[in-house]
């Protein structure tokens, strides 16, 4: 079963990576973008076939390893159902 | 408008990183984890407001600068519409 887990900084926490992504457009001319945050995609491959199961397994590795809770929010899909956030 | 990118390595592209996320998920003691890969996630606030120049746009970055072609592959994801690969 696959679980895709995105992982993106909480509102008001500083993104330079994003900010530097901008510049970069606007310097490649591209106008009209006025804000990039940049967040991962973690796509993982479980053995696990129940997705409610599955959930609750991905659900404990963000918390654990995959995301720093205290700046970072994530929502994590599982086998194409929606995206569920915390 | 917003605007959501996903870039992923191409299959077969070695992913370090997603090989030391997943040993380490399995040295925390989750079992079953069959393979990891990681990814970027890019939000973008765009000036404009009709979806199909934004997604014009947005694939025109991604071939730019968002994603190193030779490697990666893309989707876009235009203001909750469904993402769409290369």
């Amino acid at each position: 079963m696959k679980a895709r887990v995105y992982v993106t900084l909480k509102p008001g926490v500083l993104d330079p990576q994003g900010k530097a992504i901008r510049k970069a457009l606007t310097s490649l001319g591209f106008d009209g973008v006025e804000g990039v945050r940049q967040g991962k995609l973690i796509e993982l491959e479980l053995a696990e076939t129940d997705p409610a199961r599955a959930r609750a397994a991905v659900k404990a590795m963000c918390e654990k390893l995959l995301a720093n809770t205290v700046i970072e929010t994530y929502a994590i899909e599982i086998d194409g159902q929606d995206a569920q956030g915390v």
